[in-house]
């Protein structure tokens, strides 16, 4: 018998344990978007695999909760690919770009705060590398074409994407912005900073 | 002598409780300070007191943290009293209220890494309550006046003084923000975020 079990082939095994983790993080990503505070219980329970299994592929709540993040936002990315924000003027293409990257961050608003609670900040942006190298590559063109300012670091401009878009999904969730005034308010705001300065403006 | 030591006077103990808390906040802050990564045995060590002592005041390091926080932003916030920041011209003061408090916070940023680390942003935007309380008059003075944009709600413009200095701490630490260039890039930030927009000005 045991010979026979060691000698069941590896790929079936490898099949079990993705359609299992494909499983978890299905659930984890539900469970946690409708309430950051899931137990890693009710997310295996949900996933319908034992705790032992789950602890065995997300050794504690803080790698289950990176690697719903991970698996999040690559799907995100693939959402914001889109041709126009390569050609609209850089201020209209930032418009788009924001209107996209909340409504995104708005339906997976609980689990951002769920990593939150459990992530650093830092690591929380290295997951977002991709999307942010959407945003650097727009406000550098903009910058290029005379739309956005170049008198403050790049890298800072791109933060302040991150930081303002995040921030703003708090506020959602602590009732200090209304939903219907989320999106004006982030265009606003990241556009007055991406502004040319009075009298920075190109030469 | 089970008698006697149940009879040792209340105050006595209390004193007692209230050395080895001090002496357990000045060495996490100490410590934390320097890495935020410290170790709560490290801390009790250097406090001078036991492992058991120091979880009987602060049950986790959770706990610790949140109550090191707590003590740092009120002295934090004695510091930032300062009687120009209601006479001086809104936009000035808000630049002395910038250095001001990024004075405090880069001496301090470590504590902040350590505490984004295991505390919500939420929890530690509730610490900075009393130092937001003087954004927050500084800005409506300022919309008031006129120096300031009224097009965006007040308390999304004190949530992007929070979000935004807290971003140059963690871009300092990771070195995308050099040391000489944060002031000036925090002072250019927020009062670009502040300028009234084009047409929205008093009309």
């Amino acid at each position: 018998m045991v010979k026979a079990a060691a000698r069941q082939p590896v790929p079936a095994r490898r099949a079990d344990a993705e359609r299992n983790i494909a499983a978890i993080l299905e659930a984890a990503t539900r469970l946690l978007s409708a309430d950051p505070a899931a137990s890693v219980a009710d997310i295996a329970k949900a996933a319908g695999v034992g705790r032992v299994t789950l602890y065995g592929h997300f050794p504690s709540r803080e790698a289950l909760v990176d690697a719903v993040l991970d698996h999040t936002v690559g799907l995100a990315d693939a959402v914001l690919e889109d041709p126009a924000l390569d050609k609209a003027p850089a201020p209209e293409a930032m418009a788009k770009l924001l209107h996209s990257s909340w409504e995104i961050l708005d339906r997976h608003r609980r689990l951002f705060l769920a990593a939150d609670r459990v992530l650093p900040t830092e690591r929380i942006r290295e997951h977002h590398d991709r999307p942010l190298r959407r945003v650097e590559r727009l406000i550098a063109r903009g910058r290029q074409d005379g739309d956005f300012r170049g008198d403050l670091p790049l890298p800072w401009l791109v933060t302040t994407f991150f930081s303002i878009i995040h921030s703003a999904a708090q506020e959602r969730e602590t009732g200090r912005l209304a939903a219907d005034e989320v999106e004006q308010v982030l265009i606003k705001t990241m556009l007055s900073l991406l502004s040319p300065a009075a009298g920075s403006g190109p030469a």
